[in-house]
């Protein structure tokens, strides 16, 4: 029996460590598409969507693993809902990627970047979105209900930044008509990370529900 | 061993329910929710947006279910597969309905509909992507893995939808300045639609992976 609680406590270990580096890819990509963004650096940009594949392989691996510790220790009760959990997270995280690449594929569609006041405001959004990422990773982690909460709650500012951003970026399209083919990927950029933030509020409803069974019900999802 | 194994295809028949029923909501959300759009009825949006609500409790359940499944049957090889396929599923699916709820609430944020040249061409990218929604959720019924590959390869129209629309609104944008802001609506709907063909073709990889144990490889994520 203690033999089996140890392995399944190293396999649990492996799979969490996995997930951490999952969302320190995903936070990293989050801040260098920004960053790629506002410079231009098409190099960086690149580098950006290249590791993204990282990304679909640890989530294969986490999926790969959990079979396994299903097949082999058959969990029960609270460590069965985290092996779920970890099913799910993996899956959005590998989103949050997704989201990221695309931000950095937008790079080269966007003229006279120093013209676009806009643009000097993404990436304090993003700093926002990313630090949602790494919060609601920490509270998967530690398997932290309040922390979880506490994430789902800082999802309105992403939102606020983001109906900011929209009015900002629409009242420079309609005053510079020949900008808005490049504005326009502004917004969607804007909108990338809106849904960044959606989906970490996403996991950390999983994290609440690993943590405590329940998925937290007085809060829209 | 015979009663376990017909107390083990009840269970999976009945998530296999739960997740068809999902996939018939979002079917009809998407489908609804572009009407709304076309139409301006503000009403029909409004049901979209409720009945959201049952998509998330439909997930609920299939979690719930799966969980209960992997605790007392602990399945093995294909039937684990299975299970762990329906919980990633469950969540796709209900990201998708999220578009679509996402959709119906852009409706009143749309100022002179029957100017909008590209609004027309909205419905037909969206049944194209609903399509993929119901052949995708009958290729998980079926375990389908060849009818998965067709599903991901129909992704390249809906893209190619997409693009053609964008450009599309970007010109409608550059002729009508006083428009950008009903316009940039339109470019959210045709991105959210995009989306939902993005995700049905990432439940076809999990279909695929749950049918045969791999992801299919040669095709990008």
């Amino acid at each position: 029996m203690d033999h089996t609680v140890k392995a399944f406590d190293e396999d649990i270990t492996h799979i969490r460590g996995l997930i951490a580096e999952m969302g320190g890819l995903a936070e990293l990509a989050i801040s260098e598409a920004l960053s790629a963004l506002v410079t231009g650096d098409e190099e960086l940009a690149k580098q950006v969507i290249e590791r993204d594949k990282k990304l679909d392989t640890l989530e294969a691996e986490v999926d790969a693993m959990a079979v396994r510790v299903l097949a082999l220790r058959a969990p029960m009760a609270d460590d069965l809902r985290e092996i779920v959990a970890a099913l799910k997270i993996s899956g959005v995280v590998e989103r949050i990627g997704d989201y990221a690449k695309n931000i950095a594929k937008r790079i080269d569609r966007i003229e006279g970047r120093s013209t676009f006041e806009p643009l000097t405001l993404l990436p304090a959004m993003g700093e926002l979105a990313a630090e949602m990422v790494h919060d609601v990773l920490t509270a998967f982690a530690a398997r932290d209900p309040i922390m979880a909460r506490e994430v789902i709650e800082r999802d309105e500012k992403v939102d606020a930044f983001y109906d900011s951003i929209f009015r900002n970026v629409v009242s420079h399209m309609v005053e510079n008509p020949k900008t808005i083919s490049s504005a326009a990927q502004l917004l969607f950029v804007a909108r990338n990370i809106e849904r960044i933030g959606d989906h970490a509020t996403n996991v950390a409803e999983m994290v609440h529900y690993s943590a405590t069974g329940d998925y937290p019900k007085d809060i829209e999802r």
